[in-house]
């Protein structure tokens, strides 16, 4: 279908007699598609089971006559305050102790059937009543499902709810008991009704073993209520509209799996905000093309929407730095680069009121058209222009960089290493989004196309597609993933572990084995001592290249591997000790990497893994993105982003600040 | 009446046999007025409705024999036991879910029928037995309502009055819904009832709206509770006898509005202590200075009282650095220069048992003159025979620098930038304060009268008492107020306005309008691009002179302004971008200031804004205050304040470490 | 009975098949004693009243093959998920307001009689078992009792005890008001049950007297929580095994009394951790030796166990920096070298799950010997080779760091100081610790053998004892000691004390004294100024020597004392001023020290204290540990411990990293 903008668009919020002119300059700016109703329950079903869409008739009536397509929220991430009249049980309690109030956001419980009866009906309503509507294009369902800490509750709905799954994963107690090993510390529960929901301690933490099945369960939860409304909708809506949810960060650490949550729709989507709050700078743009990376992988390569992208300043209560107009316009080509091939900016015109009165979008109140909005028409423009025909095939990969869900879950909580913490906001620990992100950062710099996918998802055939595949704090093996991975290296593939890979089983215990555990004979090197280096670092060298490791410090000793990096800090009793290897196994290689490298570190060692797999990969500069892209004759072009103020010549091409281009490539098209 | 000094003593903590000496002594030493019984209400009602004052009254007795008056205090800010066995709902609970326990201060909650009743009948009791009696010179109601978070109050007491007040200001749902845009968001409440107190939540706020509603709603609440007492005292009390209630800091950032609550008073009283607790260093001076305008602006001008005016080091649990006791001496005589009339040292002889063991008072347990003792007993010698003439005539002012307590209500929950959060207890944000301290600054550091006004009070009468008006954070811009404003510039007012100004409407909604909104015709600047320093700063220039902004950048766009400093930092994309300016207007002038600029900043910028004003300006150093003040014949002086451990000679007089000097100013009296 | 080494070992977490190789291996590794059963409550007792002990006869057996006794845990800290189904109410609630959770430890209430009747029915059950077993060497009661923020509960247990334990102290209501000085602030209670659970608040404090009696309450609430079950035990055990419990750090800031809770056990045991979790590095070797010196001080010298000695990386969610092997092998020569006749490693293998599944044992799942474990093995041998016969010899001290343990209490809340502060856990205050260990510090670095007792032991006889006494943070003082330490003095004694000594009487009220209250004749100084450093430091000199202070300055005025060091700091007005003084005082001297001097500062005034009071200190560098000793015959020797891992040539002998060494001394026995 090609290349597709779009706008989140708030007709509620405006008087009725802005709306044609709203959609007229909609049009005008390129936009095809607006979302619409995600927030609006309250307008729609005014009174239990009395629908009225006429408002919405209307928005889609004034976008229609303007060629514009609506994308249809369900809109139940809010709901209108009878319902917790009728449900007052129906609120989420963090499991900090905090209940979420009414008039905030994502307040109620996915568990509570009161809440979820009346979000399908909705759904249903909508289906009914917009499901074979040409003018809709494809639905929403609820709004970034489990973000802002709603991944977890604990109330009472929760708790009975964690009962049942127990029970119904477990059959009995001591099956339970056991596979958490409640042996230790005692806790030997004789009815699933005895296990508590577990909420924040003083001190002193709950099993593991619970705590990653509370996750589990709590993933369930969601995906369960997401998919009553999916179901809803697909059985009244018409073939040819889409189905889908807006994702949001960080994708990892939440308890949620995406994954499953999108396995029901038609493709995934994503919320982009490279810069949001008060951050002082935006993330990495490394960081922001791994998590676009992972949303690709979520639907194993097809394309995915931006449903919220950058287009103004963002904040609740704060705000933090400007990015240049140009900076935040590139920010739209990444995502397309990286797989998008829908961008729906966030949004039409800010708000005057309500909790996002510092969320500006393309236009300020007096409706002028402001710079940022005019950088991104004129990027969009050129954006359809140039990368319409590769939007709609699938981006090519070498390489994948891999993780297992439940390791994030468990890093979460057991977080092993200050280095390995990120916590914002009193909600959030995403120590193993930042770790991911450093693992997929030299794909990212070295223009190594690159996915990102589940562990579960590296079958013999997805594996026979990439020539590296990287599995940074890939704690819990999988025997049999470990088997095809030997197989695969043998076969000539080239495999990247990190520190504490094998550490565990998928059940989340420590295996009798020395570390690297189930991977030992693949990397061909025993960790039998460790540390962490906290939030600190300490020196190393890759061959004679001085560096840094930081998170962590195995002590590596090579059975059949040979060093690669060595750490020499003074301040280390161990120093002289290899901290990276490389085993030659088949036809292929197996690096494992004691510790996590800084920069420059990972540009030493990605430098010669690269190499000695064979792979295209260029270092450019640390502010140069090349994304291999294939055209829809599958012909390879290279896409390269400028993301820094400095305009610079690249591949024969002059780009300016911030600037971007399509230069087509000598190389042979790689890659699945 | 001319100046007094006084303290305040708990005869209660030490045997009778005591006090005479003590009321000797405090004679000897100078005072006048000893406040008594703030906290003594299970001592006068030992039962309820039995009220037996005769412990005081012989303490009183034993302070007229000295010639000594008393202040009397309703002992509300504590109560009896007893009095929560009656009503067990009357503990306040604070938006962070604690609940104040019985035994700490303040724990009442102000909306509780129960304790509001027992108060006042309290209040009627003394006023019944006090109100003659020619010992007493005033009352103090309660003790810092409102202080120490008590400001708000998530009980269900307040639940109950909050959606009552919410009904009487906006009759229906409907209106409400519109006042606070809920359909952001969508909660339509369609019953008062359905309407939430707003507790602390995981993430994602309540509407601003709602917020800015509790806190007007809290500040009635604590108005009324205290109007209550003081209309059963005026009922009762001699026309002599005075009333007020004592506040403190932070005085913006605090819910309640301290104008309103004093408003039925006879005057302000404030609790003056320029260092508490583990502070490593007093308060600026200037932000001292710009307090204590602050307290004499809401009586308009009016001499105010020290209720608690530091004698020695205090603190609950820690304490911090130990000023000189000249520097200490000074602060009595710096609350004297901007506006006091009687000094109540806090206090006496420090408490040997209770939470105040670490408030040292005037003495220590052996009851022998300390050092800082004697210094202040010099000192108020001194200002009593130097000041006393002055102390009676209103301080005059050129310039006012006038706050919106709603801005600071607002920006307490949506703080614009990390630049912008003070944040010493769990309750407190005082941003705000700290913004408007800055913007005093430059006035107290030039030696230009100021006074700090509530934007209300600026009818066209006062407007015209002065040359400046600053309005640091004014985002809300009242239409009318913008076209008085308008009006005083054409004659030949300077208007400085900061950033964000006329960035909201009194309802709080972001206008329809470019920044600074409303102001934008009289700053003559469009502000279409800003981004948050955060806690960090930009280079800029004034003129030629490099100096640093903080909190915020403004790129300003000049319209028919000139600018008059730049950014200049290399890390700024939009560098050359001016970032202050002024227009010419009729026969004044408006400034626009982007930015919170640093001392340096300030000082060029404010040199120039003096100079093109005529006012009074000169810059005698970072740590020499200078007060234009009257004597009795309306002849201009200067008080010259030394804030320094450093001997000097300023104009012509010669000033030892912590000295002051009251000096004939050549200048004639200007400003009201 | 000499050296014995031991393991902490957990057969319930294994399969039945491994003890007797275990046990054989314990045995080969010089072990002869293993810590079991303290988390097995569910295993022993698997419906109520019905004991089966088993798994655990069997395990004893396997132990019993190879010469192995045990040490049975009666295994109270955590229990079996029914006893929460009979008593909903028995989950502990911490201040803050949390509830400890079923599957968490130390979860239950001391003060609840259905937890604390079935807890002494266990040990009743183990003793009936276990009494006469002669595989058995003694007992553990429960576990860590009071740690982790467990020694302060406010749940309804706690209120009902709390009331109850205040009758009992105080007869009426108006003894306790007087007690606390609640006529502060206006408590007065009219009965106990007005009498609230200290809760944190979110502003303004309890009563000081209402919190250190608190705190009193909850040790006596564990302390009878454990007696009950030594009790129990007690009449059915034969009389050659013992009964102890395993304490913990912070030894002080816990509200518990070590001393009482282990006055009805045969000795005080020890978990001695000196590095744990994510810190970056070990507590001082120092400070370790202060917390040892402080368990052998609880039973007055006699030797006592480390039930659970580092022999891994430990941590429950993160982990720190990884010591030296053989480092980690010194801390156990350390502990024996200060008075441990017992050391039992925590623990034999690493649990593959729980909790602890970063806790690491002497051997990891594979049970290879790990080179930690090799490290242990060999220290251990030599230890028994070497240290066998001192161990049973009670260690000679000549000084005394003594303490109050409420001071410590009084510290956790009202810290005076940010320097006093120590807050790792959201549960610990442990500034009275950190202080502790700095007046420790001198002693161990100058191989001063120093005993660490409450104040409560010094009676003449044990002042007798010694030639100096310190006092550290010494703020209550007892007439009846004051005047014992005075006759000490002038008998020749040298008595150091610091800031803040005699700031309070006995019942935390501040005397009617000028600093150091009871203690000025003594130390022949005023102190009528202060003034808290915070986290900072100032400038001082000792004699010409340059160092710092930290924490707090006094402003010492001598009476009858020399200065000794003084005030240099530039910033300070009150530069010049004494901060350390020496009064001679009959044969005798007092040191006051009027603020918390660095280390260099601590190294400068210590020489001369030591010197001047004519003990035996040697300064051999800053890493080198001596400690006298006593062989059987009474013969003095010097163990040498070098906390480094540089070599050196220390007294004669040639010392390797970590390495250690007993040295003949030709100085006389002295101490006790």
């Amino acid at each position: 279908m090609g290349l597709e903008f779009g706008v989140d668009w708030y007709p509620e919020q405006w008087d009725e007699s802005r709306w044609d002119d709203d959609a007229r300059r909609m049009a005008d700016f390129g936009i095809r598609v607006a979302r619409v109703m995600e927030f609006a329950w309250a307008l729609v079903e005014a009174a239990p089971g009395r629908y009225d869409f006429g408002l919405f008739d209307r928005a889609l009536a004034a976008l229609d006559r303007h060629g514009i397509k609506a994308i249809v929220g369900t809109p139940t991430a809010t709901f209108p305050p009878r319902l917790l009249d009728e449900f007052p049980g129906m609120l989420q309690v963090h499991p900090s102790g905090l209940t979420r109030d009414y008039g905030t956001r994502r307040a109620g419980c996915f568990n509570h059937p009161g809440y979820r009866e009346a979000s399908t009906r909705l759904a249903a309503a909508i289906g009914d009543h917009y499901g074979n509507d040409r003018r809709v294009a494809g639905f929403q369902v609820d709004n970034e499902l489990g973000h802002e800490g709603s991944d977890r509750c604990v109330c009472e709905n929760c708790q009975a709810a964690w009962r049942r799954w127990l029970e119904a994963k477990y059959r009995t107690p001591a099956a339970m008991n056991a596979a958490w090993g409640t042996v230790f510390w005692g806790a030997a529960y004789e009815r699933f009704d005895q296990v508590p929901v577990p909420r924040d301690q003083v001190s002193s933490h709950h099993n593991p073993g619970l705590l990653l099945d509370y996750d589990r369960f709590c993933s369930d939860s969601a995906v369960s209520f997401a998919d009553a409304q999916v179901s809803a909708l697909r059985e009244r809506v018409a073939p040819g509209k889409w189905i889908t949810t807006n994702l949001y960060p960080p994708p990892l650490s939440n308890a949620i799996d995406h994954r499953s949550l999108v396995a029901s729709m038609d493709f995934a989507s994503w919320d982009n905000y490279p810069i949001w709050g008060p951050q002082d700078a935006p993330l990495p743009w490394q960081a922001t093309a791994g998590m676009l990376a992972h949303v690709r992988g979520l639907k194993d390569g097809k394309p995915f929407t931006v449903m919220e992208q950058f287009a103004g300043m963002q904040g609740h209560v704060a705000l933090g730095r400007l990015p240049d107009d140009r900076q935040a316009a590139l920010w739209t080509v990444q995502a397309i680069a990286r797989g998008a091939d829908r961008i729906v900016w966030f949004r039409w015109r800010t708000a005057p009121y309500g909790q996002e009165q510092l969320c500006l979008g393309l236009h300020d109140g007096d409706d002028r058209e402001t710079s940022r909005g005019a950088a991104l028409r004129e990027t969009a423009a050129r954006a359809k222009a140039e990368l319409d025909a590769l939007a709609s095939v699938r981006a090519p990969a070498e390489a994948c960089v891999a993780f297992r869900k439940d390791d994030a879950r468990v890093l979460r909580e057991q977080y092993l290493s200050e280095g390995l913490t990120l916590r914002e906001t009193p909600w959030m620990q995403a120590g193993f989004d930042m770790e991911f992100a450093r693992a997929f950062a030299p794909f990212a710099t070295f223009g190594v196309g690159a996915d990102a996918l589940g562990a579960e998802s590296l079958d013999a055939e997805t594996l026979g597609r990439y020539r590296i595949v990287s599995l940074p704090l890939h704690q819990m093996a999988d025997p049999a993933l470990v088997e095809r991975l030997g197989a695969w290296v043998h076969a000539g593939g080239t495999l990247v572990l990190g520190f504490r890979a094998g550490a565990r089983t998928l059940g989340n215990f420590s295996p009798d084995l020395p570390l690297p555990g189930l991977f030992r004979p693949l990397a061909g090197v025993t960790v039998r001592r460790f540390e962490s280096l906290g939030g600190g670092s300490a020196r190393l060298r890759v061959g004679l290249l001085p560096a840094r490791g930081t998170v962590w410090a195995d002590l590596v000793e090579p059975d059949t591997a040979e060093p690669v990096a060595w750490w020499t800090d003074r301040s280390l009793h161990y120093r002289g000790t290899p901290c990276a290897t490389v085993n030659a196994l088949g036809r292929g290689r197996v690096w494992y990497l004691g510790t996590s490298p800084d920069p420059l570190g990972m540009v030493f060692l990605y430098r010669r893994i690269f190499k000695e797999a064979g792979v295209d990969a260029r270092f450019l500069g640390a502010d140069v993105e090349r994304v291999p892209r294939l055209d829809e004759s599958g012909r390879r072009v290279d896409l390269l982003l400028n993301h820094s103020a400095k305009a610079r010549r690249l591949l024969g091409r002059a780009l300016g600040p911030w600037d971007w281009a399509v230069v087509p490539s000598r190389r042979p098209a790689r890659g699945r």
